[in-house]
């Protein structure tokens, strides 16, 4: 049992001590359950260690607040402590933080302006597969069902909004084998990877405004491999291509984008996630960021707000915390910051709002 | 023991028959150093496995002859065989024919115009430490002195001169790492490769005659490697360049020029080997390419020839085979061929000559 009268920075502490590294999400899991099973406003489900909560009181609009349980592995840093403003502690910033704002607004708030779907998940530190979020758009999208959504990731305050896509291509050159002391017999394929760098270094990056935020694109190599041996002119040799697109473009635009770039080349897309944009355009999104202040700015590294926006849900990622602070041992939240992000969300979701 | 009295043709498939892949030359080594023993007019000298034997009858030039006793591995074929004129087995062109055609020349010739030192070695097809030439040159180098060599390795009857030397270098590009999602916070180390290809791209090879023979050189890079991670902008990558020059240039000469093409990066050369100049031009060479006949072309790979270069002792290739058929499963010598060496190479050393 959590206690949610308590100031949000001392249930920041609570939470944040409740060891909670991905896949050992459990007892925190279980510990948010039963105390929002205790708030009559709220229905409550649970998939694995992920628990989901709605108020059902018939608003026009419904808005999902997110986060997740889990945190990198431990680095000498729990239990908490707090020097003066700053509460130290693995998962403080990322994103203990924001789960305790959400779970505060979950009992202040038993009949808020718009309908509620709070999410709590787990595993989002590891690979996508074990992420909470990828077992639940699968196997309950209606719990996800939402008008909005907040993704609650350390963002220092700041509305970030959508994010960028990603794909990797990789880009094979070939040749000829040949013994290196008669080399004019082959055709070198390491020789035959200088166009594509040229187009690499050419390339002018987009920085497009989509739905008022710029984003900022990129298009580089990230590995090249080729060659047999010391004395073999290559037959072979591979670039791995890395383009960051912005969300004016699908995934196949953007395939198609790389494609284009590298006509005559054989190009081999290996992953690729789509972008997702901010839809700061839309209403319940527009009295989001009227009520939170601060000007927004774009989401540039892939976040799981893109699985909101696959699922048709415009999201964004806010929540108190600096996101330069994940994953490293001294990480620590500034309470003033925490409590100011509780107050903004209260008074977004406020009946009086 | 040998019989030094048979035909060139059936000493060729007695030797042959005697299995000797490298490291395994003594039951090979042992025959040829008894045979040669036997002979009054000749001076034996033995270092492992390697027989080196010597007239000494004052005359005013001394050539040397050499030939290696090991093959590479067998592959089903052994025993030899005769098909019409072509002798089948392992080691019959890669160079069991030009020993036997040595071992003639020291039994027929006890008193040849010239001083001669034959030296049968082992381990030529394997790592250079291995082979006998470089433990000679180093404990004995004496047994080397000559004026002008002879190497028979099969090169189908025609003398090639000399041989290109060789170096590696790795040229290295720096960067800075970022995340890819914000590419442009590092620096790309990959793209930092694109003036190192287009310098290798316009690079215009020479084809310098020396002493008379026309070489070609190369320059080609022969690896590449570069990246971190498919989300890291990478902050180095390393192309390594095979340099295969003419002899008209020494080895820091060949590795001045490459650091002058590459001036402004990162080289660090990782091997090299000197060339060996043809010597075509020495009287002792012009009496031997006299007496051979045919035109010598330049020896591109780079071969023993390069050690006797380097012990002062220009010398070439020459010997019955062809050399497209070294190493080959179905490797066979010709032997009126073989039979065309020996009466050449008795053309230039018989006292009437």
């Amino acid at each position: 049992m959590l206690d949610l009268t308590q100031d949000v920075g001392a249930l920041t502490a609570a939470i944040v001590d409740i060891e909670s590294v991905s896949g050992n999400e459990k007892v925190l899991a279980d510990a948010v359950e039963e105390t929002l099973r205790r708030l009559p406003h709220l229905t409550v489900d649970r998939s694995g260690e992920t628990v989901v909560a709605r108020t059902n009181i018939g608003r026009p609009e419904r808005v999902l607040i997110a986060g997740h349980l889990d945190t990198v592995p431990l680095a000498g840093n729990l239990p908490s402590r707090v020097e003066g403003d700053l509460l130290y502690g693995c998962g403080t910033s990322d994103m203990k933080a924001g789960v305790a704002v959400a779970l505060k607004l979950a009992a202040l708030l038993p009949e808020p302006n718009r309908d509620v779907t709070y999410v709590f998940y787990d595993c989002e530190e590891v690979e996508a597969e074990r992420n909470g979020l990828t077992r639940v758009s699968r196997d309950h999208a209606d719990w996800l069902a939402a008008d909005f959504a907040v993704l609650m990731e350390p963002t220092d305050g700041v509305i970030e909004g959508g994010c960028q896509g990603t794909l990797r291509a990789e880009i094979t050159t070939r040749g000829k084998r040949a013994h290196s002391a008669r080399s004019w017999l082959g055709v070198n394929a390491i020789h035959a990877v200088e166009p594509i760098l040229a187009t690499l270094n050419a390339y002018e990056a987009r920085r497009p405004v989509v739905d008022g935020l710029e984003y900022h694109e990129g298009l580089n190599a990230v590995t090249v491999h080729g060659g047999v041996a010391g004395n073999v002119i290559p037959d072979q040799a591979v670039v791995t291509v890395n383009y960051r697109f912005a969300p004016d473009l699908s995934l196949a635009e953007a395939e198609s984008h790389v494609r284009e770039l590298f006509d005559g080349f054989e190009v081999a897309f290996t992953d690729g996630a789509p972008a997702a944009r901010p839809g700061l355009t839309h209403p319940v999104a527009a009295a989001f960021v009227a009520a939170v202040g601060g000007t927004p700015r774009a989401k540039l590294g892939w976040t799981d707000v893109a699985r909101f926006s696959a699922l048709g849900v415009p999201a964004v990622n806010y929540g108190p915390g600096d996101p330069n602070l994940a994953h490293q041992q001294g990480e620590y939240a500034s309470l003033s910051q925490i409590r100011d992000s509780e107050i903004a969300m209260l008074n977004w979701l406020s009946p009086g709002a």
